[in-house]
């Protein structure tokens, strides 16, 4: 491994630590000092890749948006699902999109640095109206106010989700689209769509085993 | 005014105060040399109501769980729209609201505390259990099912729309039931349905107005 490649593995090793980090105890709790004793790491290793808490939370938040797995569908509202899916899989397995979400919750913390919310409902608008040019979706259904519903909906289903027993957020999240596609897609589109929970870990094994993500 | 209405006045208004500060600076960020100040009581006054920081908590989470302006209607799912509504039209207005949602998303606190989620859960699992026994309800909609992500939804929604410009939460929790509710209520029922963010309004005067509440 060339210093370059530890390099970019230690940065990608802190700020999973810090997102961990900011998960358990939220941003205010968190300190450096707990930070680079969890790692391993001393300050000047450290400050090496991030100089203050608020780099750390900088570097949580450019990381959240992600479309690892996604794969073009002939349906493009397969897409739109695929993508919901792939995140409530991913999330409880990389700490970064849970601790951007914690982050985002936060009120002092988005003072300081805002949310990713606003680029999660470009991303999904644009989605959506490619879909809606298509036909796949309701004539009715604006796709910018059903992406900002919906962004709302998939980030405050993970919040409770988190806090209860025997649920887990893919599952969730698939009933979520459950209950939303019958008023959002057209009917001979919704019959094909596939929202079971599972699908996210096909879509990451085809991604990940050909190496060729939309990331 | 008696000694003890004044009292309660006190209480109310500290806990008002308080429910601020956590909505403005979360949790962990308040004190309790900041509440005093901003009340103008003494700690000796404040301690006559609550002793720490975290009776203050458990004073906001108590109270809110709330039907305030809920009333008895023809339809059963029209008052599950109508809570819907009355929350989004209240929460801006009473900080208890808000502060429950920003203790029940810190995870520290939440922690300590617990959130409110469950009751909701279970109130609203009640009414669309109601509504559906009446037929209002699609045969194939798990009541508990759709409590929970309706749950999840709606605070996923507020959290989203407090940081957007342009959008009124009672907007858009209306365009959230108009988007949910083809697939939840049946036809005949669908279209009677008023999910118009202005009835929250007049559910209150209503309920303000006789001095009969539900809650």
């Amino acid at each position: 491994m060339s210093r370059q490649e530890r390099s970019i593995r230690t940065r990608a090793a802190i700020l999973e630590a810090a997102a961990r980090l900011f998960n358990e105890f939220g941003y205010e709790a968190t300190t450096i000092g707990v930070l680079t004793e969890r790692i391993g790491l001393t300050r000047g290793g450290l400050y090496f890749h991030f100089t203050s808490k608020e780099q750390l939370a900088r570097g949580v938040l450019d990381e959240a948006v992600t479309v690892e797995g996604l794969r073009p569908q002939a349906l493009k509202l397969q897409e739109w699902v695929d993508l919901a899916l792939l995140i409530a899989y991913r999330l409880p397995r990389e700490p970064i999109l849970g601790a951007a979400i914690q982050l985002s919750v936060d009120p002092t913390v988005r003072g300081l640095f805002g949310t990713r919310w606003p680029d999660w409902i470009a991303l999904q608008t644009e989605m959506l109206a490619e879909a809606k040019q298509r036909g796949e979706v309701l004539p009715h259904i604006d796709p910018a106010t059903l992406a900002r519903l919906f962004v709302g909906a998939w980030t405050g289903v993970q919040l409770v989700t988190g806090t209860l027993e025997n649920r887990t957020l893919p599952d969730e999240i698939s009933s979520l689209l459950d209950l939303l596609l019958p008023s959002v897609a057209s009917d001979a589109v919704r019959t094909t769509l596939d929202t079971s929970p599972s699908r996210a870990v096909h879509l990451l094994a085809q991604a990940r085993g050909s190496g060729d993500t939309c990331d």
